[in-house]
């Protein structure tokens, strides 16, 4: 696999997520944190607009901008749609990018703990993971939705060569807490860690394989007619991120006390659970499958 | 003690605050869940604009804009300033007003549980404190700064001849949690049943003393000399609303790692750690003196 030479370091995709925001002043401050001696990192803050109105975006999720599509669509002119194309400049463009790593950094109100999201499985990411979680135990692996690939997805960090996302929770929006601080910036170290040794041919020896739960789809709030929530998420389920939800389990309380059940068939696990950000949707959750990772 | 005849129940102060906007939802289609024999209740929806952008308020806190002399100020003509003046006719005014109680919701993203905020400590306040108490002992009294009389009190409650308000955390701002909710209306139902027993002269015996935490002090986030934020709530501090923090005691961490200790000379308890809602000030926690209040 080739050097990993050039990593960008994203934090204020969402305006309101405040973790990777203020690593970015600290690092700015203290460069030598960052300090690796095969590679060169920069930090980017992507959307500093939001975070001065104290907001996820100003007129779009911009974390939902960078399909190939969309970055050639001139038409899209909004303010998050304006600065994706920008941000493509300074770290892509896809075809040829500048950075060979993208870490993009973001917080959740669910109880996700220190979360490293994948795009992609190729072995430099599952070599990733399962040096993140050799050294980091408490953190999980997410495999997010499979794209056909970098080009089409919509996510900031498939600008880069490769990307990956931290998202660390639980924290409300527009809050900073310690320990979520903390746990995004010790997963940070490890990942800039991995690819100063990857770049360096000395890597330790890895397991041979590494837990992770794999995207297979979001389920929606229960709305009435009119499209109105009559239910919340049950308290059986809030907090229980990456916990088993069985068939027959219930997983929504209606605002008569009644429960709804999973309808499923087949044992899956939670995350973002009654994520703030994805009620705009009318999101609950995010169902996941336990799977292993086979290092080759 | 006079009758209390009309209440008001306020959802939606702050349109970030879901449980008090989805209970009025539930109380709207199902009214029977609020009857009592012997009084009047109305729900008011307080803010419908900020719940419609999903922000705590369009132009200035609502729930700071109800003093007499604000009030009576028709320069103040923003959105707040401008639904506070029509909320104070529905409601009060304040030199008699239309409602004999006014009970306002609110939520926290603090860890404070299913907290009581009284404005005022007269017998009618301290015997509903006793007997929220006594049926729901994980209710918190919280005793809010004295002010000289309602008439120059800033709260939306003290529109009424009397006000309370419940405030129930911790929830993130925009989403709403089952526990919370259920909470809350616990906590509303308690108050109902207090004042239809009071109306009719039927309150069982109470407690003689009852805890509380009176409202001291509100201390703020270290910042540099260019006003920047250098330090974040201490991990040994967030979520532990209500316990006490002793001279000496850690109470932030610098972004570098330094310890910052309190630095009173007494005990004291602190409520509203870390609130979202709070940073415009850059506000970290209300700290509290716990007290007995003596029923006379």
């Amino acid at each position: 696999m080739s050097k990993i030479s050039n990593i960008a370091i994203v934090g204020g995709t969402h305006g309101n997520e405040f973790s990777g925001i203020y690593l970015l002043k600290k690092w700015q401050q203290h460069p030598q944190l960052l300090a690796r001696s095969s590679l060169s990192v920069e930090t980017v803050f992507a959307n500093p607009k939001a975070y001065g109105e104290n907001k996820r975006y100003i007129d779009a999720d911009l974390n939902r901008q960078f399909s190939a599509s969309e970055l050639a669509d001139f038409s899209l002119a909004n303010y998050e749609q304006s600065r994706a194309k920008v941000l493509h400049q300074q770290l892509g463009p896809k075809t040829n990018p500048n950075m060979d790593l993208v870490i993009d950094l973001h917080n959740t109100t669910s109880n996700m703990g220190p979360t490293l999201i994948l795009l992609d499985q190729t072995p430099f990411d599952l070599q990733l993971a399962a040096y993140v979680k050799m050294l980091m135990p408490e953190a999980v692996v997410f495999l997010d939705e499979p794209e056909d690939d970098l080009a089409n997805h919509r996510f900031l960090a498939s600008c880069g060569r490769r990307g990956v996302l931290i998202e660390v929770g639980p924290q409300p929006q527009s809050v900073l807490r310690q320990d979520i601080l903390e746990q995004m910036e010790t997963m940070t170290g490890h990942i800039l860690d991995f690819v100063d040794l990857h770049n360096q041919q000395q890597l330790p020896e890895l397991p041979h394989s590494v837990e992770a739960f794999l995207y297979l789809d979001s389920i929606k709030l229960p709305l009435d007619e009119q499209g109105e929530r009559i239910a919340t998420v049950h308290s059986n389920v809030q907090d229980n991120d990456y916990q088993p939800i069985n068939p027959g389990d219930p997983i929504f309380r209606t605002f008569t006390g009644e429960d709804i059940c999973y309808e499923g068939d087949k044992t899956v696990y939670p995350a973002f659970i009654n994520e703030a950000a994805y009620y705009d949707n009318d999101l609950a959750m995010s169902l996941l499958e336990k799977v292993r990772l086979e290092l080759s």
